[in-house]
């Protein structure tokens, strides 16, 4: 049967980027409190194509995929990586995996225990250069909040605005960072976390806990910032800080990149 | 060329709807205050097939919605399910547009002038009985507005959460209702409308006119069905009221629907 | 400290479904093939709110997943379900789940295993009546296929277009009926099933059976509608089928439901 | 009334972007064969905030947006921008714009016209640096088409799997191109344009021509990059290629970048 994929391409373009997107996945994540955890990811698998091939072979990346029976860590993304790299004729390879992680919460108060759910990603890259393969890692974190408009509050003779915003902190570092931290970091940098279950003497220490802390968009970008910059082992950051603005219909964003 | 749909299906399942469905389109709809505005659609076209038939000709339906030029009103929309039904064979004709509506609105204090878009549908349909042809039309808005929560206020010090909360309002009717009325009613029901543009003074407005009137999504259900029962126009109505909940991840909902 | 929610309203509107929405939450499906399954769903939990309530108490509804962890089948729905109807002055509760179901899948030449992912859901309600409390539960499933057109390939000197579509299955029944049935069902019905996984070998052979069984979305609503009209077990039953037709930039769909 | 926003942090932490996302606005974009034409947008628009203020003053982006009254061409991009830079205390101003673009099109055979929409968007930004205002301007479309597998097409005795793609470019320019001109260049690198209307010769015609010529997700990015090297007017590109699979329940995807 003939392999159209490995005929010749003579127009000498060479692709970045070739591969396949958005397979949903279950896999099994590192957790900081019970070893590991089950949830579902969409993954994205890319390698780049020398300008010669006419294409790629798509359902190796499943093979990959599938012989790592979803188990997710950074030494298992690293794994993935270097199969691509063994199964492919490529110099680069990419491995992006987005999953909800949960994270048993107890209310401020009360201590009553729930499940909350954050947005987590790897995005990571393996690349072939003459001094050996370099490999990179963006761990990402999307972290609901509560925000309290400081400017309302300050210019309100009574209540302030405020809404539900989400903190988005991507880094890449020298050493393993946690999900737990970047979402402790977040958390910390608003006016206050939020919660799925809160009984009512919680609501009262959540409400004012974050009337006390009104923050803009601005300062929560900022907060994380300085956070970031003091730890040794994060090497880059991108901040993203979006308010689902109570008074309007469209949001307001801030965003703080490390030099 | 065989007609391929035209031909014969003998296992008599009658199909309730069969049609296009995510079609784009420019439309021109009725407005209030400027006669007609511009705006862009998404258009769903259904007919019910007789069990007999293998298929519909899905190209009628784009050529029925070419010949009206997307021009939208409660008139145009029996014209253009008129047109369906003459050129299917069928008993029903379903015709759905969900679209962007903008409409000018000055802030509370500094009269500031802004658009504000909301989300707007018709949902239409014409049902051929042997005592004649019956039109009916469901006429929806969704509309944004602040939701300041009365526990919340109660029993805190000070401050109170609130969010960027969602109005649904869905009705039948035997007289014109403009989206106009239905988005006054949904913003009258809840703590305080939104506005895409607020000077200082006007926040301070918003800000302090919502804390004064703190309301539960419950609440928002209610007001709005208590106008809609008393508008003898109206012969149903749907009311959902979400909150996009600053302290939790996850959405508060309440739904009334008429008997 | 005061209970708002349970102070008096007296405007005499009851509200049909009250609750949460969205919420995230890891949970364990029974699988026929391994018992059971991790995943991750998406939950909505309403009650009906008698007119002389304000408000419902949100927290309660998370309290009681909680205490269910996150097990999920027949049985233990219609115990979650009982568990509002005891913890809330109510006549009806809701409870609504929808997540990513994977079953391990063959390659059809090949052989070559992989999991394909599947977007089910259970739609389940309790009420109230004098004659004793009735459940009921609408099952769904959003399937994958390919699909070939007909018309393409009659009228066509060379190849047919065809494309992915979702066929939709919903079921009320009077006995267990499993995701994996209803899976079976909708793939049988179109021109064939998708893969995640497919080798050369199954690519020809996936290719030529669908090439050969050509079918409109018409034709997979009635090859489904077929299959539940036979099937003693199903008392309801909605099939929708729609193709995101390659030739166009808007989908092709069809519908049909039991009497 | 105390101006918050404008009050001192000193934590040194500069702020790449702040400003307001997801405005939905209604827009008259110029069009080359009608001039212009009526749509809405998605507008985001951006600044830079230096480290010593606290906040920025998100009504002044909406103020901007209304007095250029949501006109959109290079020209207007560029005005925009500028009363940006001059109402702001700051080094860069952002704006993006995305929005449904309409084209009338006649189908290959009989020549029926209909409106087909495409994605396109505006990346604008203007940059203060010590030798005067640097103008930068990203052209972004995303263009549906049909795309026919060559791989499944050699291996099989008869038909070939087919699907709804999405040809993504974008380009940076030194003249004006327009959305039209893009477009064009996608709906060629592929297998097959799609079209809203096809009668049943047309349909043929569409199905044959995309049979005979069957391409890979890499041979439309690199279709493109051919084109767009060749034209002198483009300085930068990004062609993506996305294959919403026929087989599968996930995308193949292609990428190239100009060096």
């Amino acid at each position: 049967m003939k392999d159209v994929q490995n005929s010749h391409d003579d127009r000498r373009i060479p692709l970045q980027k070739v591969g396949i997107k958005g397979v949903q996945y279950p896999i099994t994540v590192m957790d900081r409190q019970n070893k590991s955890q089950h949830t579902t990811a969409k993954v994205n698998m890319y390698v780049d194509l020398p300008h010669n091939y006419k294409g790629t072979h798509m359902s190796r990346f499943v093979e990959i995929l599938n012989e790592h029976h979803g188990r997710v860590s950074v030494l298992e993304m690293d794994d993935i990586l270097k199969a691509m790299m063994s199964k492919f004729d490529c110099k680069t390879a990419h491995l992006e995996i987005r999953f909800p992680y949960f994270i048993e919460k107890a209310a401020p108060v009360s201590g009553a225990l729930s499940l909350m759910d954050y947005d987590c990603w790897l995005l990571a890259s393996l690349d072939r250069s003459s001094s050996g393969d370099v490999f990179d890692m963006v761990i990402g974190v999307g972290v609901p909040v509560t925000m309290v408009c400081p400017c309302s509050k300050e210019i309100s003779d009574r209540g302030a605005h405020n809404q539900r915003s989400t903190i988005t902190i991507q880094v890449r570092s020298t050493a393993l960072v946690w999900f737990e931290e970047l979402i402790e970091i977040a958390e910390n940098a608003a006016s206050s976390p939020v919660y799925t279950l809160l009984k009512r003497d919680d609501e009262k220490a959540v409400t004012e806990a974050a009337y006390d802390r009104p923050l803009f968009a601005e300062d929560a970008a900022r907060n994380v910032s300085e956070k970031l910059r003091e730890d040794n082992r994060i090497i880059w950051y991108r901040v993203e800080s979006e308010n689902q603005e109570s008074i309007h219909n469209h949001n307001a964003y801030a965003m703080a990149e490390s030099d």
